[in-house]
């Protein structure tokens, strides 16, 4: 088997137009494909602050599928490390063997969540989209953004978030990465107005994402809720939305659709389209250039079994990594 | 992190009193700690026969959690390798960084499961009990019949199994390993006939062990079914049995009660004791020398992180294994 770690892994799998390619095709599956996606498990270890999610996913005609394992224990930065980890382990769909263990500390969800953001603003923001805001100023409010870029023609971008030195320095970073103009703002309602796509990228319980602050027209891509209490978009915004669920069974029990359901203003029933649906063609997607569109992104495991299977493949090419022998020892006792 | 092969793990983690007593504590706990122990995650791979099982655990005061990702494949022999392959991920329960990789080939899970049944069979078979019958001539076979001689006083064991060969291979080699008496057995009535202990270890759909064969007394322990389809035990002697769940919530859908259940004989409200309730006093055991008592044996977790945290112990004392730094990178974007 193949053992790759974050640092192999970072120069073979950057945020980039494959990836995002990689990731439109495990959502098309999805709507497609009789793909097999059991629900996410997931234990809490509340004394520690911790959570470890597992998410898996078999696409037919991938030869390979990923079992990803995410522990998120918050109480780490005052120890010094960092919240979120991780590591894929790759397997082969014919055979259950191991292929590769992918030690990535969590840097290929990072990469395929932002690359699910480019997917879900090519199809339902407007072509012409050029101004962005970001809620949040970490790790994934900073690749959303380049994602954005990759897409579409963004030439200014508003980054919002609580610890405001945070926002001005990703917005200082950004600015000299990508090339564009960046304005860390102060207020939130200021950097959602007039723009063309907004992207909510924070662990919030609470709304922060208010309606009204929104032009017609404008796309919402809400990534941060992946557990049930977390809350970005104001139920009324959501209400009234052209909604899109990256799976619907899990955005009715871990995002956004979860707290419009609670709040009566959708009924529990109401169905809605997935992502993987309107990028098929089997459902619709925008419906005309005023509509308010949101996509609900709680994270799905074909997304892990795509981009795991194109690192793969690429350190194959590359001759990177780490070969290690495990080969099966005779199992019955002499 | 530490990686362990299987190579480094079997001779770590032999099936003995040590490994037995650290999975009896683990059933311990899940009756006496706040164990957190979500459901099994299970993905299918119905085109190449195919099942992945991933298990989790924690146990509160256990500083580690395993996760065990369990692939099945069963065309796999046609191929040349082995059906059941496997690793687990040995995480940290403060931070949830990995702290090791085993990659043992589904080994630990044959020890800790062999573990259950002997510790199933101290606290449900009478103390006495000195003839076994096993169902089934494979590695589980062997082993459990090996867990047995460690717990109870056997001088006779019988082998029953499908394939004679296997069987009489089995009682041959068995008889050379453990210094008993073992006949291979080709009427399965006559191999459970005065047997003072009977495990049943096979997948079979269809039950081997009937009713009507077992005399008073007698412990079945049935550690076959891990899936719906699976049944050894003929419902109606699991009806009449002192029933005993390692899970309940588990076996009610996967085990051997599903069965009966479903074919009218026990109602599916009815309650039963597992076994950590037994062992840690808080249910009462076997009612009386005359009962028959039966073990209902899926598979759990916590016996995972029980065996993977003595492995994982002993390799740290032994110096054995092969260190892989796999640090984070910054994982802000420069």
């Amino acid at each position: 088997m193949l053992i790759l770690t974050e640092g192999d892994l970072r120069p073979l799998v950057p945020l980039d137009l494959e990836a995002i390619a990689t990731v439109e095709s495990a959502f098309s599956a999805l709507a497609t494909q009789a793909v097999a996606m059991p629900p996410i498990l997931r234990l809490d270890i509340p004394e520690h602050r911790g959570e470890v999610d597992v998410k898996t996913a078999y696409v037919p005609g991938v030869d390979s599928f990923a079992v990803k394992i995410s522990p998120g224990f918050f109480d780490n930065p005052r120890l010094g490390l960092p919240s979120v980890n991780g590591l894929m382990v790759l397997l082969s769909a014919r055979t259950g063997l191991v292929e590769a263990l992918l030690l990535d500390n969590g840097y290929l969800t990072d990469i395929r969540t932002a690359a699910a953001g480019a997917v879900a603003a090519r199809h339902l923001s407007r072509e012409d989209s050029s101004i962005a805001a970001i809620f949040g100023a970490g790790v994934q409010a900073r690749l959303q953004l380049k994602a954005l870029t990759l897409v579409r023609p963004i030439r200014q971008a508003r980054i919002w978030a609580r610890d405001r030195e945070k926002a001005a320095l990703a917005a200082r970073e950004l600015a000299g990465e990508l090339g564009i103009e960046i304005l860390a703002l102060d207020d939130p309602a200021q950097a959602a107005k007039h723009a063309d796509i907004v992207v909510t990228t924070t662990p919030s319980a609470t709304p922060i994402l208010r309606d009204g602050w929104l032009s017609p027209g404008t796309h919402v891509t809400a990534m941060g809720s992946d557990a049930e209490h977390k809350n970005e978009i104001d139920p009324v915004l959501l209400a009234r939305a052209f909604y899109v669920a990256d799976r619907w069974t899990q955005t009715r029990l871990l995002g956004e659709l979860h707290h419009a359901i609670e709040t009566g203003l959708v009924s529990p029933d109401a169905a809605f389209p997935e992502l993987g649906e309107i990028l098929a063609g089997k459902a619709p997607g925008r419906p005309d250039a005023e509509a308010l569109t949101l996509a609900d992104l709680t994270g799905t495991g074909v997304q892990d079994t795509a981009i795991a299977t194109l690192a793969f493949s690429r350190a194959r090419a590359a001759g990177a990594g780490t070969t290690f022998q495990s080969q099966s020892i005779q199992r019955v006792p002499s």
